[in-house]
């Protein structure tokens, strides 16, 4: 088993990489706890809910099921309340423990209600997709959605442990893994220019799912992640850097509605979008962009953004919560492998728009 | 103007207690906001939101006004959304400052909004009724209701000060004195025996709003609350003594209908109840109970509990935060100003209750 220890001020804790991984969850679950919620969707939940569950109940606690639908849209109010609801009405107490076994959304909306029922309770990350493995799942942010801004709603609030199973990407579709991969070369884009040659040089590999690939990318990823978290818990500095791409990203998102775009579709355009920015501001090498451009491309995510009009765009963007006094705040790099963050004039925002739609 | 200092894991911040503090709350606010929120009621605004909103508009910055309706019924998901709704069109950014204008249920609502809009941003707590001057306001626990139970979704979230103008009492009727003294007094019985016999001395003062023993009050309640949440912010010790007569009052809040009895009275007859309880489980000498029925009748709250089946009350008290292994647990007294926390079965709940209903 690979471990990649994350060190937050509140607190320390395991990411657990093996194959087969789902069937020792029971070794994950604190040895106080006094019963267990998983929280899942359809589509997982057919594949993985039973084993997951036989292994939770190795414990010999109570183990409930909350089936949540799938999709960022079902984020929401509605499906927290449906997490308290089972909560409360199986008087489940403050030693409860939540295991989130699901992609970004159930991870998010778990984290959160983990966070706020009865002021703060344990959970698990079990993530199942590439894209929750190397980002989401990691340094504890969580949230629902709000019709006015993704992620609007939420709190810094650290997993137990995250207990990740690389068996579970052979079940995905293509576009899952494409969606996960702009994650993970967006590590290598913003703070280390090795891993992100590794990545052009391996991205066959990755694309056709070979383990010892994945495996790396897994916790090279989480390892960067870490480093950058453990730095930074709660988003004062450094961690902004984490969102290179996805202020472009959840504009798109927004802008198209929920659920058009995968997160990290969105997130790969957002990379190239701001890639050309960081040209436009920079006068960077024209060769960087276009290694953005192809490896985006090679991992089968969209490099051109959708045409929404100008003032649009900035709309959306304004909602950002990198934003502060009414600027506009990206990250940008200054060469592959470096990045840092800085306002940015509408002029210039809008020109790199002009340049990365049709 | 006195000072209280609460000095817990997360941070540090002041109490800050003097008549007229409404009109200096511009030098409450941090140099770096963006733009102010305050969130308040009708009955309250009507009172003093113009005063605040004056004195707050000298900080040079936008200052918003969202008004929720009065009552503890309204500490839910749809008022919360509310203040998101207000925040977010108006694209207040994570530098804004929420400001909780009112008594406790504004206090805990606007609390918990700031610990989530964008993962966390800062409030300022104006207490306006007694209780919340010296119980909810100070110790960073902030909460919505569920329709299984109260404050059941919430956080530990610290404010940047606590603004107390010990004037806004005039203000309040004879009933919101007596339930914010219910809280007074249950510091004495919990931690201090000489504030106890100092409020059976000066029980008349205190409801006649003398100055001098109101400002004492609530000084000496603050800094016992200060000292138990800066041993234990989170509630995994100590701090379970603060909940002093509420289990049983949050089960009579609950199975009457919020808003039926008041928090603090409510809390009242709870003491009585728990110190019954402790007399039954410890052999207590009969005086104490009979000074806790006293000094609660003084205060103007009941000593009588509402007669609900014993299985309802049962029921009722199961789902309360501070249980374990789904045992049901209490804060009990040893003597006047000596607490602690213990598991107690439901066959001395059930005596407990039944010599305390009628």
């Amino acid at each position: 088993m690979n471990v990649v220890t994350v060190n937050v001020p509140s607190g320390s804790y395991s990411i657990n990489i093996e194959p087969g991984r789902l069937d020792f969850l029971d070794s994950a679950v604190p040895s106080d706890a006094t019963s267990i919620a998983i929280v899942t969707n359809p589509k997982v939940g057919a594949l993985y809910l039973s084993r997951v569950k036989e292994s939770l109940l190795k414990t010999g606690l109570s183990v409930f099921v909350i089936e949540l639908p799938d999709g960022e849209i079902y984020k929401d109010w509605v499906n927290l309340n449906k997490i308290f609801d089972v909560l409360l009405s199986n008087k489940m107490d403050r030693h409860a423990v939540l295991v989130a076994l699901g992609g970004g959304v159930i991870g998010d909306i778990t984290g959160f209600a983990a966070s706020v029922y009865m002021r703060g309770i344990r959970f698990i990350q079990v993530p199942t997709t590439l894209l929750a493995q190397v980002d989401s799942s990691v340094g504890g942010k969580t949230a629902v959605n709000h019709p006015l801004g993704k992620n609007m709603i939420g709190s810094f609030y650290q997993p137990e442990s995250v207990e990740i199973d690389i068996d579970v990407l052979n079940t995905l579709d293509a576009k899952q893994i494409s969606s996960g991969l702009s994650e993970v070369i967006k590590y290598g884009l913003i703070l280390d220019q090795d891993f992100w040659v590794w990545c052009e040089n391996n991205i066959n590999k990755l694309l056709s799912l070979d383990k010892d690939a994945l495996s790396y990318a897994i916790q090279r990823s989480c390892e960067l992640k870490a480093y950058v978290v453990g730095k930074d818990e709660k988003e004062s500095g450094l961690r902004a850097i984490l969102n290179l791409g996805h202020t472009f990203g959840h504009a798109i998102e927004s802008g198209l509605g929920y659920g058009n775009w995968l997160h990290g579709e969105a997130v790969g355009c957002g990379l190239v979008q701001a890639s050309v920015l960081s040209s436009l501001l920079f006068n960077l090498d024209e060769s960087i962009v276009e290694r953005v451009k192809s490896l985006v491309k090679s991992i089968g995510c969209p490099i051109t953004a959708p045409n929404f009009s100008l003032e649009k765009w900035i709309d959306l963007m304004l909602v950002d919560k990198k934003n502060q006094h009414g600027k506009i705040r990206f990250v940008l790099i200054t060469k592959i492998g470096e990045s840092l963050v800085q306002d940015v004039s509408e002029d210039m925002i809008k020109l790199a728009i002009q340049e990365t739609t049709k």
